[in-house]
């Protein structure tokens, strides 16, 4: 039985993206690597939609939020956060673990802070230096509605904006320029199908104007030294070269789908999932107007033991899925809707989903 | 014509270990994971001869050193650094960007401190709380002689001794309990001869109930979270699974040969290499008593022109060679003898050298 990936990350990666990692082992300093770095580079900026920088760093998503972090917060600073989730609160503990003071926008888990609450907090701290929002709360399944909306408010304002879009971007049209975003984030094995290992940012230029003219706080993470070395399209440190060639081949096939195109499949994909899943009787963690394209976390009915589901879900049906973090662990099961989705993917698992359900006497 | 990498890492990487990355995507916390973990860190301990803990982190090599440093250095602790290149000069800068205080015990580069001039360091700083050692510097092909030495002396005066063997272990044999070594780093694509993007690092059980009582300084590279995960055999962070399998691979092929096998196989080698390239007239950076096994760092003959020689050999011979570093660049060539070396490879590389100065006039 073939198996079907359908986590929120890692993803199913295509046969081409496998298949690319076998290339052959390069001279991380010679010309072909140069090709192949400035053609990622090149690539990403459709996927950001900027003009501005783009850095790889050979690391997992926290990783990449953590190098925003430390690049961004000098101590002392105020960093404003909105939390909804696991991966809000991680962001929060990264910024002051870096010595800055987060002004936390809380909601309920299962919830987003409403745009009024964090408009509230960017007025009410105007001595912040930035804002980081994570926009895609892949714990619980809930994508904040206003991004747009207020990282032009918050950039209107001065603030730097940082932006964790590591399981939306490519899911999500983000036009970092236009929305007045600093940085953003994401990961190889999301949106983008490739396999996990490598975390993109994209920089604004007045964001790498201000890294450059500073003391970097980290080495492997400080975004000069990979800015000076872009220069030569090298990295400053050994890249991890089967993921770059991975990456690529990533690339090369969301610009043959379009990046419209590609969003759209999301959205299209994802309204099946809530739709059919809806059907079935479930219920979502999220509201509707905060449901995630490329995570949905669903609770299971009454009597339905998770670690039992998710066991005879993947061995039974070959599907896997993810189990729920913190308050919802054990209570909600996770899908992702990401990288290559597609109608049969979508099919496979429903009625997968369906059928053990109604065996499990649900 | 086929090509041969013998850089100083990455390495060429057998056919069986890039296969290995293109096994299914699996879920980073289910039971498949969880083995194929649990197999690294059992089969690493042989490698690092330990019956410690061993954690893998998702990057490049430089990013393992910054976790050892930001793992052991609080601020304002003093650090006896032993500095004769670029890889011993960058661990100092991370321990300072970490706020502690280098004590560098410098020698010219081309050269390493003597084990006398360390010894003094250790015991005119009685107040410094850790030794932090590259063993092998790949930027001149040197590697110090005294580890062992020096690593039991600066243990017995309790300082944390931390060993950088990035570009070593494997091709040298470092039996890190029974020196006294608390945290030693190796990368993927050195010795072990798997594609670069993890490192590994041993920890003594003295620093691991360290680090489990400290705060953390960073997330990403916090050890005591890894331990934490590492009960369970999972990561914290979402681990590159092609790296993973292919790590695991490697490490079968080195069980299969051996850790005795393969490090007597480096020695014979770099003695073919030196021997070799020096009745071909080169002159090495390093004395013969520093010589690296690993890194063979060789001056170009009066007129041989770096760049020049670097694209004919490779694009005339296949072979692949590295550059210098710092007051080096231009003036040395260096050769890895690394991984999968063997009497093939050495032979071919040396009458490609051998061909090409003589077309080149040499």
């Amino acid at each position: 039985m073939d198996r079907l990936i359908m986590l929120p990350g890692p993803t199913n990666v295509s046969d081409r993206v496998m298949n690319a990692m076998s290339r052959p082992v390069i001279n991380h300093r010679g010309e072909a690597f140069r090709e192949l770095y400035r053609g990622i580079v090149e690539k990403s900026r459709h996927l950001f939609q900027t003009e501005g920088e783009i850095v790889v760093f050979s690391s997992s998503g926290t990783g990449g939020v953590e190098a925003a972090v430390l690049n961004t917060v000098m101590p002392g600073e105020k960093v404003i956060v909105p939390i909804m989730g696991e991966f809000s609160e991680r962001l929060g503990e990264m910024v002051e673990i870096a010595g800055g003071k987060v002004v936390a926008v809380r909601s309920e888990q299962g919830e987003a802070p409403s745009i009024e609450q964090v408009k509230h907090a960017v007025d009410s701290n105007s001595d912040a230096s930035s804002i980081m929002i994570v926009h895609n709360e892949t714990s619980t399944g809930i994508a904040i509605p206003y991004l747009r909306d207020i990282c032009n408010y918050a950039k209107e304002r001065n603030l730097k904006v940082v932006v964790d879009a590591i399981s939306s971007l490519g899911g999500y049209s983000i036009p970092v320029d236009s929305w007045g975003i600093d940085v953003c984030i994401t990961g190889s094995q999301k949106c983008l199908a490739a396999p996990p290992g490598l975390v993109l940012l994209s920089l604004s230029r007045e964001y790498t104007s201000m890294v450059r003219s500073r003391k970097p706080r980290t080495r492997y993470f400080d975004i000069s030294r990979y800015l000076e070395y872009q220069k030569k399209w090298e990295t400053p440190f050994t890249p991890s070269l089967p993921l770059f060639y991975a990456l690529d081949e990533a690339l090369n096939e969301l610009l043959e789908e379009g990046l419209a195109a590609r969003v759209a499949r999301h959205e299209r994909m994802s309204g099946m999932l809530y739709s059919s899943l809806e059907k079935l009787g479930l219920k979502f963690v999220a509201r509707e107007d905060l449901r995630s394209r490329t995570v949905i976390a669903s609770y299971y009915p009454e009597g339905i033991e998770d670690r039992d589901f998710r066991t005879r879900l993947e061995q039974e049906y070959g599907i896997v899925v993810a189990g729920g973090f913190g308050k919802f662990s054990g209570k909600v099961f996770r899908i992702g809707c990401m990288g290559l989705i597609n109608q049969e993917y979508v099919e496979r698992t429903v009625t997968s989903v369906e059928a053990l359900l109604s065996k499990m006497k649900f």
